[in-house]
């Protein structure tokens, strides 16, 4: 649990694209973030009020978080003095680099002498049980895509939006770094050792009212030869009510995989919800959630208009129309 | 790598259960085994020459493998002595017990003082990609089961053995802790991070020649909700050009979930193959193992052949009735 709210620290983050994560924490949990803080040559602004590390506290900022992909894997010394600086007044820091914080001998020692906490979101913290398969109460639902990188995590976000919204009871359940740092907590579910991969998801999304929602966060692809054990873990794991098949239309091959062509929405909902109703018979398929980025409005409309029919079930892009489709499907259920 | 031959330590070991490893050794790699060693109230017996510790050496012994499931997780000051002595006299130490040798203070401290090793083989030692997905060359069976504990690896086994003694090339390939301490070597699947699984089975079953097969050792099931991430990640790292489906039909529910019904035959092959045609389109279903020990041998009998007839399949119990056409099923692919 990393203590909220944030103060976003974007470095020397050379354009937008590097602070993908400071990003989706504005985007998404806008409350959780009071400012941002930059270091001379930074080319990324979120538009979020700039502040120093005491203004920062003052606007009630607990953690600094780095909300930046740092270049070649090296925490630079640029950095380091002021996390060091924000430790000895008091923050904790998150990361999800590949390089952990407390790798770094300098932020460890800081960190034990002020009394900081170094959150390094893609390693475990919690020693997670073996699944038990034991149906919990509530509702789930998970996103499963036809390669990575699809969308998932977005049509999660966008869901539990829209869920709240309306007044319905739903959580996002975060499988991954950077939703971990959105929302404060999760599963780093491509870190955790293979036996308690399912058991990992049952612990994240426990027991809940019958009329709640856990929205969790996909990861991988049944069909994506190096991950499909972890999208197969979250199928069984998560128990879900409902599945929310994502596609990307557009790609020429699965993702960084040159052999392998992109399977059809037939065959993941073909294949995952026989998968998916071991674990909750009641399963269903409840709509379809395509990234239609590459793709003009007229072919997108025209895409989804397609896919809607042939597969007789809701589709839509929650980026560019909106996730209403999806939510009335859930609703429905 | 454990260096070979063994000198099998059954400890205090209460009965022949408790040393399961040690009979896997005997039975499957009778040339790794110069002889067993045994406490006074050991209640196991190998039927192996009885060595003490310096006969095991002079007659080449390189490892004291532990045999034996030790009862309360403790390794007891009685293993100790014997434990240290061995490492004293040169001997490495091999064990996939729940405690590891490695943290055993006075273990670790004779195995410094004395240059041995100390093999903990649920740990993984190798640094394992991400698979690559990229199509190796010579040929691969994989055992994938309706449920855990059916025969997975028994099958494999006795493939490989029978394969060897026909002059085909076949190497049985270790993914839990009893193949590789029979072996000397593997992957311990379900100790290995979730984004390298399949890379680690694709690290352990390289390239080889175009009429070599790797007998690859299965894991869990696709349907036993606590482990079919592992199954998920052994079918698309291993990239099985045939699959052999695995089965006790006396069971009543999945071994160790009470609320979840056996899948069927039909299911497994329906489900399996087509998730094992991602990574290698040409990949089949060539035969059934089925574990028939707790029926008769008419009814057995009876089994093997409804089942063969209706899935058009042949179908043995290797243990039972051999391997054979599980073998010429695989010569003749």
């Amino acid at each position: 649990m990393i203590e909220t709210p944030y103060l976003l620290f974007l470095g020397d983050a050379p354009d937008m694209l590097a602070a993908k994560v400071a990003i989706g924490i504005r985007d998404w949990r806008p409350e959780n973030a009071v400012g941002q803080i930059r270091l001379p040559n930074c080319g990324a602004d979120l538009g979020l009020a700039e502040m120093t590390l005491q203004e920062g506290l003052d606007a009630g900022a607990k953690t600094l978080v780095i909300g930046v992909a740092n270049r070649g894997g090296v925490i630079s010394q640029a950095w380091k003095d002021l996390l060091i600086e924000a430790l000895r007044m008091g923050y904790d820091l998150a990361a999800g680099l590949h390089n952990l914080l407390r790798d770094e001998g300098d932020l460890v020692a800081a960190a034990q002498t002020y009394g900081g906490t170094l959150h390094d979101v893609r390693v475990p913290t919690d020693g997670y049980p073996i699944a038990s398969g034991v149906k919990r109460t509530g509702k789930r639902c998970l996103a499963v895509g036809t390669d990575c990188s699809v969308g998932k995590m977005y049509t999660a976000m966008a869901m539990e939006r829209d869920m709240t919204a309306r007044g319905m009871k739903a959580t996002f359940r975060a499988t991954g770094q950077t939703g971990i740092l959105i929302t404060g907590h999760g599963v780093p579910l491509d870190a955790v050792v293979a036996d308690f991969m399912a058991g990992s998801i049952e612990y994240l999304s426990p027991d809940n009212d019958d009329d709640h929602w856990d929205m969790i966060e996909g990861q991988g692809s049944l069909f994506h030869v190096s991950y499909s054990g972890v999208t197969m873990a979250l199928i069984h794991g998560g128990q879900p009510d409902a599945l929310i098949l994502c596609h990307e239309p557009t790609r020429k091959h699965m993702r960084g995989l040159p052999g392998y062509k992109l399977q059809s929405l037939e065959m993941l909902r073909d294949t995952a919800l026989p998968l998916a109703q071991i674990a909750n018979p009641a399963c269903k398929v409840v709509g379809i959630s395509v990234n239609t980025q590459h793709m003009t409005d007229a072919d997108a409309r025209a895409y989804l208009a397609e896919v809607s029919a042939r597969m007789a079930l809701p589709a839509t892009d929650p980026y560019r129309y909106g996730s209403d489709l999806l939510v009335d499907a859930l609703a429905a259920l």
